[in-house]
């Protein structure tokens, strides 16, 4: 009989149907790694999950949740040559995108959406959907990197190749722009925060924030962000909200510049004005976390300057409901983290 | 007394508006080049200004309509070193973007909009302005290239980098989308063309399209090029029809494509699925025609194949109301011009 | 007892020490597939690898010769899921180079080279390695591509990115300057060719190429490509023949321009002028092939076009010395190829 | 009778035919900018001018030396719109390279070499060739960027893009390399260094090298520096000492990693390995100076951080020959000055 595991599985939608259950611990095949799991972390993208709300491209049923997680190789299987037993690892958000630019198929492998995700005691990873750990983080530190720290990345760096001395404006302090703000200080640029909360604000500023606008006291924030850039216009913006803040992003962007579009928040947009894009020349590009290869250079970055992510609490894997809500309630500042 | 000059002036909004007048040859100081103007086309552009539609950009009131035209030079100013009498010159849309990345005040250099136009017997240009004639065009020929022309060359080549083998989806007959097909099938890409007439497709098919489909048999456009392309989408959108074509767009690009967003036409959009352009990582890239050094590739590129742009008629300067008229009919296939 | 095969296996350096074997055909491990070869072809590394003399990265001994090769699928093993038995296939000169940007480990996973190669009656693979041969190709064309095609499509094409009207000096008549010149046109470009031979320039303006230069009439042909080029010097040199041709390939390139340097002809250079390379701001890049991603790029364009490789000569397997003593001569014009 | 001014004549070949003159001081015609020249600084370029060892870009006789300038406006001709009287401006190197890529017209705009220096009490500009100085450097501080300074902003930002967590390995403690390490720690870099001087290599880590390596010491340092890089190699080279270090170079960098290739000291390679660049992939980019938009792109990120140039010593302008000598003479670290 084989050894027994936990894992939050869910049966159907709705957090009444999330559940932690006993399964069977698998075992691996050719190719395959199997990773005691030590730590998760949620994104928001998990409370649509979990709602039901992440649209075609979720398992239809009996999901095991959450993409982002870390842990120890507990043992290989055959032909496998990048991992041995005792390595830490943290698992890459699509399993297939390895390297340049992805594909449809790539896409549909994504953690805790179109394939069974990181919240339970082990998981089987094809060996290539993993990477090393860096020393210097936490199993709980590297498990909050996957999907919003390599969104970022890419927003910035990987595809958005953001320079010294350019100015980005990122929308609020979730995870995504937390990331961002770091990884543009990173690269040399100078960043604007935005947020409803004066507390938050002081905080991105603590983290290296060179401008903060509360956008519930200047409701024309985009014009704002434009004015700090010399009336210019900022070189990139981050882009969270979607339909409902785009209009002022396309006040905020210079002439020439990039608006990363991201996340699951986005909407369908009513009043997006299309001449303005083509009239300013201005880049919309839609940034789907990355490939294996960008989050190797992410880690390598971290790693360099020793960052850590910003972490806001860590619940005990029993309390992932608890986890759930906690984030989205909106107070958090940080990831919200799980210990498995 | 300076020798007297026809020029077609619009004094304020509204085609009751524009008189063809006398107004005095001007005389080039240091640096500017006097051009004999011998042809002109026209844009869809041209309608809206005309009809004062075409938004703040737009120099008040006198202004000499149209931006694209050719010419002969006249005379030239104090220290000009690019051009002399005699030499055959036809004008860059943007006269201040010279090449790189464009700036807000570079933008703000377009003739016929924010500056006069070309549609007068004599106009005076500064030297950047400028570009040399190829030698296998007629002067209308290459009056019909600067707007049209250039922002096809940029969509497909100086920013769209459409490689061999690719396959881009253009959507109309209109000019910009007949120089998307002849630029995209230079480098080496096949090339689907959307019309609701038969006979224009068939003129397309002419032209070298390799597929085309009529949108008024085929609702679901999008989803016919995406079949076309493998069911995999296509790699580029050259999109003209902004706001009320963006979604079929959507439905045909592949993960990770590009959609260049062009037009006046594009309009504020009731329907954009964000959230698709997220997660399937794709590019909205406004273009808005070319600096002068692409333009001065796109002319190379003309001149090695002996291309020339599709003209549909020539009208007589007295007649650029008809002019006008013709093109806001839609009737046309390739590019309305003037003879001066 | 297993079925045997024959294969063409180095024992050690020397044509001497070449000979066609019985070895036993091997089967398929997990995520490998087995292939009945059918076609391969030679480039003039295999040429220098039976002499010994392809450096440190080539197997010590008992290598199977040959990287290029195509065939049939035989079978497959567990978890395999992009071929099936009865597939035509063709290998990637880099079985481990998939995507993006290679690293030295997947540099050393070159056929017939540092791995084993494809002149056997059956290779395996691993399922990543391989890629669908397009319809349009015999089994024998598609082995003449991986090496030579890939090269000039890397060069010309995936990092070379030749636009539309530019000008590309490609020297001699070799496999890899032929498929440059093909993809080259492809995409727009016009191009010179280089050759002692009157006849061979002939065949190279039969398949395209806009101008011809014999390098034994015209000592300094660096200076006339510039000539041809206007004066201002070609965009793009690909540079197959190393320290002997590179001062007149840096004579021909424009200001800015791009030198694809290829080949292990290449040699240690005496005579290099690095403060010509500075000054003009030209780049040097060495090209190695490429990834599978760009593999099946070339294929794309390829099929689009319906573009077929210049074959010289096919040889039957068992008279592999003399098919490679035919490529040493160097009169041969395409692709030398073997029927397995 | 017009005013006359002090300026640092080059009759002919050799330190001795070196004088400081009096001219008459020149009025701005139109587009053309008056500035009172009140520092400059040295490369050794100027050196080799002063030599008469530049080569054929370098203007016959009579030349004005010194590439790199600043100063305030003094007047202003007709048209000129960007400058007026009281504004401190430096130089750009290229006088006609105003953005994108050069041609060969705009190469020959070097100040100090094709056309007139700086080292005069005043010198006309066209209103194109100038910048404004930021605010937060002295007139001396903006002299000593716009040669080496922005050589190595193209070499690291620019035109080598170094992303966050790369590894950049600098030749020397010139002025380039000391700019390419302060560039590339803004981008996000670790940098090594290399010097045989102890002391140098002290300073260089103080002013933020993550690592040194003195070459006196550490004959194949280029293996060393691989070593720092996990045995991988580093991803740029900053390539200042020509053939003299270039295999040394071609050690230490990764595959497909980049060696910009700088400094008029490259010299003529007598054991340059193609054959390594040809297979592992290599980039070797020659780099000279560079476009006034990437010098106000350089300009910006140093205002932005406030980032001041290494200033060794400061020479009044009777003094230039003294400070050409001690330049000369190599035991400088960080720029050599001029007061005029």
């Amino acid at each position: 009989r084989r050894p027994a595991m936990k894992a939050a599985v869910l049966t159907a939608a709705g957090i009444d149907h999330l559940a932690i259950v006993d399964l069977a611990v698998p075992e691996p095949g050719p190719g395959q790694v199997l990773v005691r799991m030590t730590a998760a972390s949620l994104n928001y993208r998990d409370v649509l999950t979990v709602e039901g709300g992440y649209g075609s491209r979720q398992k239809a049923a009996d999901l095991i949740i959450l993409s982002d997680g870390a842990g120890e190789v507990a043992g290989v299987g055959e032909a496998v040559q990048r991992f041995r037993p005792g390595d830490r690892v943290v698992a890459n958000f699509f399993q297939d995108w390895i390297d340049g630019r992805p594909n449809a198929a790539q896409l549909a492998s994504a953690l805790g959406g179109s394939v069974d995700g990181v919240l339970a005691e082990y998981r089987l990873f094809p060996e290539h959907g993993l990477v090393a750990t860096p020393e210097h983080l936490s199993d709980v530190e590297a498990a909050a990197l996957p999907c919003a720290g390599l969104t970022a990345w890419s927003a910035m760096v990987g595809q958005g190749k953001v320079a010294p001395g350019e100015l980005v404006l990122t929308l609020g302090t979730g995870g995504v722009s937390l990331f961002a703000l770091m990884f543009a200080k990173l690269a040399g640029a100078a960043v604007i925060v935005t947020s409803s909360s004066a507390e938050k604000l002081e905080r991105a500023l603590d983290l290296g924030a060179d401008h903060a606008i509360n956008y519930r006291e200047v409701a024309d924030w985009g014009r704002r962000a434009r004015a700090i850039a010399g009336g210019l216009g900022v070189d990139h913006v981050v882009e969270l909200g979607g339909a409902g803040t785009l209009d002022q992003s396309l006040k905020a962007v210079r002439v020439g510049g990039t608006i990363s579009l991201i996340g699951v928040l986005a909407g369908t947009g009513p009043d997006i004005r299309l001449p303005l894009i083509v009239m300013q020349n201005i880049r919309l590009q839609g940034v789907t976390v990355g490939s294996r290869a960008e989050f190797e250079a992410m880690l390598r970055a971290m790693a360099l300057h020793r960052l850590r992510p910003p972490i806001d609490r860590v619940f005990p894997m029993a309390e992932i409901r608890d986890a759930l809500a906690h984030l989205a309630a909106g107070r958090h500042f940080g990831k919200v983290c799980i210990e498995i």
